[in-house]
């Protein structure tokens, strides 16, 4: 596919993933760490316009120079920005008016990228495409909680079905033996900084778990009392429990004694066989004590991998998120992307069934706070 | 005219207040304070449904049963309610959704009201009308915050414009002496239970401006150091100003050495004419002392109305918002709508440009807390 | 008694009072309300220091010119200060230092108070005596606190013994008819500027209950889940009494099922027929109202007074603080002693059993913010 | 040396360092991580008396059982406790009761001693001087910042010195080559449950400074506008240095002009020889970033550290606090120690100035949140 298709490509996918969604579902943000879907449409935008159709196309006219201001994420580079809780604060600009910055910027793109590009030019496109991926990922989580938040429950899309994953034997451990092993990116392909310098590390024996844990075997835990014995929690995750009254995942509720979970289709009695969703760190890892074993590092699941199926949620691991030996970080704006925020975040490994087709490989490494839920995340053991 | 036409002036009046919004406009809340559009909407519909057709209309049909506990603003007899924090955050029910459940409910009072109705109902029906006329002037001072407070400053209707007042003499006093004064409502039409047990108050002499405060007066105020110098200020009030940096009315906007002040018609020059409006009570304290001079209480206010051209913006008085003598709330949710609230709260009288045709008189009670700013306030001094 | 004498009796209570405690008792400030009583015996002293020795004694030398940092309580016009929340966290000047401060200070007190003073010098140390008898107040409060909130629950005096009132006749309302009172202060003797200014107002004929509300009676409003019906309550008070778990007045303990109350001797028993105290104006309103009754304005306060015993306890009024008609400040730093606070706050009457001797009288304002609990508060009603 | 006479030395250093005290200076809290000195005292006299006398010592009876809330710091396995924030609120016990209380233990502890012990109890005895002196670490800094922080200044210890620290080539790295390098704790000696587990791990070539960062070197970041060029922190860095102005190190005071420095012995002109000392892993981060170099990984460090002079500051490394491999807790309260802080901290390596003789070694993890700076904290960098 040429490079004109790939962003024709990915730029409709982010359309039809808004597509369900009416014009009020674009606008609202019902806690800091969710955007408007109307501001990721725009953001994205803003970036093709920002890094490579400014500085590089000639006689460029910006769409609305003040849109920098509304559409800049965290680039302190770029200029000021409109705070972050403040974005479901603004009925301006318009899910329409986003829609023609959106064809506006598509326009001039598709007229640049006809031309010869350089290499560099190259690499910023790639690297558009892979963010406008994150953000599609984004949007599912975040178009999640604004409608599962919602006190009517609306369904997504009716007919929403998850992808299905391989038929699983539940107790297999896979046995990895002791030595030296390369982690990090090799190939051609697109990857972000964060995976590169592919480098060792020496691992013990370790096993890992063949497939994730499942709902039935976290009802377990909860009937447990596992919620409330603060031995199995970190003490800042046993704070966490008692501030904000954790009992289970999030999008489970206790209605009339059975559990339900929210969907994309809407409300449903809890899939006991499905893999556990929308846990944080902490509760990954209160679970991983509670049965005596542990979370895996992400070393030990970039070298397991290759030997288990993933990709249905993301995975915890016990590995805070910190640079690889040799990591610089590029020069200007673009250096912002993934170094400024090696501190006090835990990585996450696998990719999630809301990762977009093509974007997820054994060395990405993913990364929240320790408290996060909203995202697609799940838990797979070591010992 | 009639029970029924009133019934449909008053539900028109508040959709054309609607009319020039966009839909995204309805939703969103910046501040705590605000409330979207399409909450007013449907919290003034539920007032019809839960006070008067549930209890009264035989055979009636609640439209959607979770309407409850999305519209209730803050009665605790109703029962649950979505916390006001996060009324912006509910994408659904829709704009449409509520426009539907608007036409669901004006049906069913409208046949309602054909009929023959008890006294007990005529007076709900009424109270009905003067709820809905206190939330449109509601939603002029909220539409104007969600488009004030975006950073593209759009307008609400270029053609607006503020309704004029009567021409005015400066420094004119209006003395009024000593004695034994009435206060409070007195006749048959409609008040509020706040306004109810006219009796006597004394007060001394006192003289009370004939004109509002205008904007080149309160720039005197400002180009003194008004807000830099602790003596103008209560204790509270200087705490205000230093921990929120306020430094000149709310939506006043010095770009590029000029003043400028955003009205529904966009962002303009300043008015130096105009009333200086939205104000909170600590500045207007701070002005009437910078002055030498005080704010009027409101028995003084009461006293003199007659003497002058009010309606401009409420003006804010020196009296905190307490009962008067013989105060009684009434009994179930109803006597929930004044009552709890007779405690820290400054009173306001008078009316403004967005106050409904007809429903502000010489007796009519408002009031706020004393930090707050969104409303059309204004500054009258007594001496 | 000459002023020297009176001088050197009100430092001397002073003193006394804090007689009983540990060193480590004059440090602490277990919430922003409480002051450490080390702070209480400097700030005095800073008082007289600052505002009559510095300005009107010959060649007073400061005794350590970083004290106006350290000691200064809220007065802008005399610089900068330590924030009120870190009176706590400052182990220096030590109590021992503080002593030696005060010595010092006394004596050039003395020395000066023994020359012929000008009117205006006396107005000041009368001022001054006074402003040390209202931390008197203060001291028994906040010392009361801080024992009281220890988990060994230390007494203050063993043998510590409140001084007793009349005998009650429990049911006894008094009759005051309609007209009008006069108001304020009246006569030679010394009064706080919030007290100026004898005016006259109307009342309603109305009736006030000759005794205070005892424990007894406020039990039965626990019993009758008092805190747990919203209906009693001002709106904010019901978020108060929610956020804060309030179930009981402050210094209540249920151990093993019964009522205990922390006294100045120590935790004991509830005492029954005690008047009820440490309640919030909330609590007060909220009892009030569930009797069926209401809270007195301070006018109807002050112009019944004659025809009751009081003094046991402050009891809150139904008045905001507010000026008396014609009140002014007057100009520098005393000028800041009272007016600034005139905002958001709630008057108390009458006087409690902590209140220095010859402090009180009829027309006495106190005031504080309506969910204060720890001075020693009572509730009066009226219908 | 016996175990009695070990005992005997531990903890006469405890009361050494609080010697030059004032009886205020051991009550108060100023900030959540500081502890009163009174409550060290008395926590690590609980330690003794909880985990080794009343367990295993005959007939032993608990001074007073009401201490065990006041001094249990966060075993939730031994019962509820004052909350952390609470500490400096609370007079009682007094100095001398704490004082009277190690006195009884000590006692106790003494007898105890003298019998044959359990190799499990010696095991816990030897943990007991371990956090005792770890709190001895912990009374330096505390009283640092209780003194450093009172706008008095005054002095801990006039004649105190700095231990010296070896003579310094500044510019010299030690440069470690490529391989296979053993991490943890070897021997028999006491060492901590987070140092176990000697294991493998594989490290890149990488060179590390033989010097730590001196504050000559940072202010020269300073005056480049190193704390107002968002380029060199993290994100979360950044915040935290805007959001409390941060704009050196603390305890570094700008005085007419000239650079001061709190120290133990008073405020004193900046020692700009000395290494830098009181910043933040966000500082360390911004500083090696702006250098152009980075902090080391804590296996680095440990590999380094035989070829470098170390011990005059904590040094930050770039590790997470994280469990070495096949880590695990004891059982009971003894396992709260130190696993349960694994999450979201950073490893600092080496020693300071204020740690105990004899209780630092190579393999020793001290781990802080990335924000604090009251501990003794340096810089060393690596490439």
């Amino acid at each position: 596919m040429n490079i004109v298709d790939c962003y024709k490509n990915v730029r409709q996918r982010t359309e039809m993933i808004c597509n369900p969604l009416q014009t009020e579902d674009y606008v609202v943000q019902p806690i800091v760490d969710v955007s408007p879907p109307k501001w990721h449409l725009g953001h994205t935008t803003w970036f093709f316009e920002t890094f490579i159709l400014t500085p590089y196309a000639l006689n460029y006219q910006a769409y609305n120079s003040e849109y920098n201001y509304v559409f800049n994420s965290y680039y302190e580079t770029v200029g000021n920005r409109v705070i972050r809780t403040d974005r479901g604060n603004l009925s301006r600009p318009t899910v329409q008016d986003i829609y023609l910055y959106r064809a506006y910027v598509d326009d001039a793109m598709v007229k640049f990228l006809s031309n010869e590009l350089k290499e560099e030019v190259k690499k910023l496109v790639l690297l558009g495409f892979n963010h406008e991926e994150q953000h599609q990922e984004l949007l599912y989580t975040d178009i999640k909680y604004i409608l599962g938040h919602n006190p009517l429950f609306p369904p997504y899309d009716v007919n929403y079905t998850s992808p299905s994953f391989e038929i699983k034997n539940d107790d297999a451990f896979i046995r990895i033996k002791e030595g030296i092993y390369e982690i990090g990116f090799k190939g051609d392909g697109f990857c972000f900084d964060n995976e590169l310098n592919r480098h060792k590390v020496y691992l013990n024996s370790f096993e890992i778990s063949a497939n994730l844990v499942n709902n039935a075997e976290y009802l377990a835990f909860i009937q447990d009392g596992g919620y409330r014995d603060f031995r199995h929690w970190h003490a800042e995750g046993w704070d966490w429990v008692k501030s904000n009254k954790i009992a289970a995942p999030l999008y489970w509720h206790l209605i009339d004694g059975k559990w339900h979970q929210y969907t994309f289709s809407g409300l449903e009695p809890l899939h006991l066989n499905n893999s556990v969703c929308h846990i944080s760190y902490f509760e990954a890892y209160a679970y991983a004590t509670w049965r005596g074993l542990r979370l895996p590092t992400e070393f030990e699941w970039e070298a397991a991998a290759p030997y288990f199926t993933w990709g249905e949620n993301w995975e915890w691991t016990e590995s805070a998120y910190l640079p690889y030996p040799g990591f610089t970080k590029a020069s200007g704006a673009i250096g912002e992307y993934n170094g400024k925020f090696m501190v006090n975040q835990t990585v996450l490994r696998g990719a999630s069934e809301v990762t977009s087709p093509g974007h997820s490989r054994i060395t990405y490494r993913n990364f929240f706070q320790t408290n996060l839920r909203w995202q697609f995340t799940g838990i797979r053991l070591a010992k």
